[in-house]
């Protein structure tokens, strides 16, 4: 790399967009790394301020604010995809670098851009169609079937801004149901199972992945967390391979939370990307030496990737709401290790924290779990670019 | 227990006295728990101020600051033991519990009356001898032998404020040279190895012991700790025999650090005990579920202590002045995990940060390790006035 600011060397601070629990646990990261951390988060008393050097509280399109991070920070990253492009613009205008690149941000953050960057990826996804009205849910139907799903192209998560429709009749309410706002209506995936994994690449282009986790959702939250996930080399080879066309065509740099569904015939759809640290990814904590959030800031600070080999098989699970009131019992379990994220009152579906739960890994996980990274490919991807968008129906 | 205090919930704070390494590792461990940490310290962007909620820098015995901080702490504890007395009465005094309580640190700050308190609590020490003047060398020299060391009854770590007396006419220029103060002589222990366990005790009286660690020492300054160190079960057994009648003598709530000489022969030798988180114990970060640093949280706040079971073997080595710039090497490393304190300049023989080496337990060391808590003993003990000294020679 030619770029002699990194690898920064401690002492060094990482600017983080976000207050949650993500950023909370990425300074914590940091910090065992002698790395300082400035927070910059509209919210006043956030989780990851209260352990972090230096919180700005300010919009995140704040001029001034952003002058400050960048004077402060010597890389800026974020712990959520909706990082308005401005916001990014702005920090590299001021000289400060951001991690993940622009790139990223701008396939994550629009579905329809997403899934056509990740066919030609050769990522597969479900059928899709953009939709900027109802005539082009109904013109779409025989191809993507039914029922299928339409979402908001923007924002929306843990479910929000998605609506079933069962039928052309139903095209024009659903949506109205989602504000009318431009979006994408998506075939149903005939899943086995949801599995999702983490990847990493680093500012060298090495990469490094960690095993599969089964994920369980329930009403669009995600419930609990398995791994290693019980799948053949097969099928974590080609979930590597989908991981490593992603992350090498998008330049990327830093931790990858990246959905699957498993047809179960070997076959591997991508859900979505989250290009940042993932809830799938909070067994890594006490599954693996090197954890995503510590993975995460040494991407974004230029140094090697750390060994992603599990240690134990691990359940995580997510504390939400008043579930969080019982740690008193859970801090009393010897095989349960509890995170706690700092924030306030336990409303329903917040997550609190979450439970890793491990034991010994069984002898086909052992098998399956040599995972140092893999040294920086040397054959040449174009670098995709958001400008120049393919044609997506 | 009748407090209704504890235990402290998520979302409490613990004050800490002191702003160093082991003040920030102990913010880091109750950053998972959920609770908050204000730091004070005397020191402007201090290790641990980096990773907490808020920060006093004053003077220990400032009056303001003792104020702000009994009002915002739930429970104060230290990361050092010389804390002046005055400063935890000021803050009892202010409705601010402390922990540990004033017995330990009385014992610890003074080294006559930690020998005297050791040997009253059935753990053996070297011979010793109060020093008041170069007479009571003289006077002490054919009871304590030769040669003999004299160290100043308060402050000093690290070997300093400490000569070795080779005849009774080095006497006075002996204690000439550690100020004239008040002093202690000390035999020689004539030691195989040395040893250390970390014990805690939690507010219920339930008490959990570390396996023993082999450390090696360098001028005086520690260098290296191998865990589980290599020790029979009956070894193992009388450190926690030794470790359970401190705790319980001391009513002690929270972490200690207790250095043996391991004589050889089954006999250990209490060195000196440090009312705190210890440098032997860092070790536990990488090598147990719950590790010292949660473990003294976990007491202070009145939680359930932690289980102490090694998952793995460890090799902790400081990294001293400039051995902390080979970070780089250190984080390519895949069996290092490594720790930086956010410290800035590194001066010769300041403790910059450690590495974990970390391997799989040795057979012996599986069959030795289960380390659950021990219920608290109700067997009655005289708690440890230090207000009443029993004669010391």
């Amino acid at each position: 790399m030619t770029d002699t600011r990194f690898p920064l060397p401690p002492g060094s601070t990482i600017g983080i967009l976000g207050g949650g629990q993500l950023g909370r646990m990425l300074a914590l990261a940091a910090a065992r790394l002698g790395l300082d951390v400035v927070i910059l988060t509209p919210d006043e008393g956030s989780p990851a301020s209260r352990v972090s050097r230096q919180t700005l509280v300010a919009p995140y399109d704040d001029p001034d604010a952003l002058a400050r991070l960048a004077g402060m920070a010597d890389v800026v990253t974020y712990e959520f995809e909706n990082v308005p492009a401005a916001t990014v613009q702005a920090l590299n205008a001021l000289g400060a670098p951001t991690a993940p690149g622009r790139q990223a941000l701008a396939v994550a953050q629009d579905r329809v851009d997403e899934k056509a960057f990740l066919n030609a990826a050769g990522a597969p996804t479900v059928a899709f169609a953009p939709v900027a009205g109802a005539a082009d849910i109904a013109a779409a139907l025989p191809r993507i079937g039914l029922p299928a799903l339409l979402k908001t192209r923007r924002e929306g998560y843990d479910g929000k801004g998605q609506i079933w429709v069962r039928g052309a009749d139903e095209a024009a309410d659903a949506l109205a149901s989602i504000g009318g706002v431009p979006a994408i209506l998506e075939a149903q995936a005939k899943f086995h199972r949801e599995l999702s994994i983490i990847a990493a690449r680093g500012r060298d282009g090495q990469i490094a992945c960690y095993p599969l986790s089964e994920n369980v959702h329930e009403g669009g939250v995600l419930r609990t967390t398995f791994a290693p996930a019980a799948a053949s080399p097969a099928l974590q080879a080609e979930a590597e391979r989908i991981a490593g066309e992603v992350l090498r065509r998008l330049d990327y740099v830093g931790v990858m939370g990246i959905e699957l569904f498993d047809l179960g015939d070997g076959t591997l759809l991508v859900n979505e990307i989250a290009p940042r640290v993932h809830n799938t990814g909070h067994w890594t904590q006490d599954g693996c030496e090197v954890d995503q959030f510590e993975q995460h800031i040494r991407a974004v600070a230029g140094w090697p990737l750390g060994d992603t080999t599990p240690a134990v098989s691990v359940e995580m699970t997510n504390l939400l709401g008043d579930e969080s009131l019982d740690w008193a019992d859970l801090a009393r379990d010897p095989a349960a290790r509890l995170h706690l994220y700092g924030k306030g009152e336990p409303r329903p579906g917040r997550k609190m924290g979450h439970v890793n739960r491990v034991r010994a890994l069984a002898p086909e996980q052992i098998a399956a779990s040599s995972r140092r990274p893999a040294p920086a490919r040397l054959v040449a991807h174009e670098v995709w670019d958001p400008e120049v968008r393919p044609e997506t129906d």
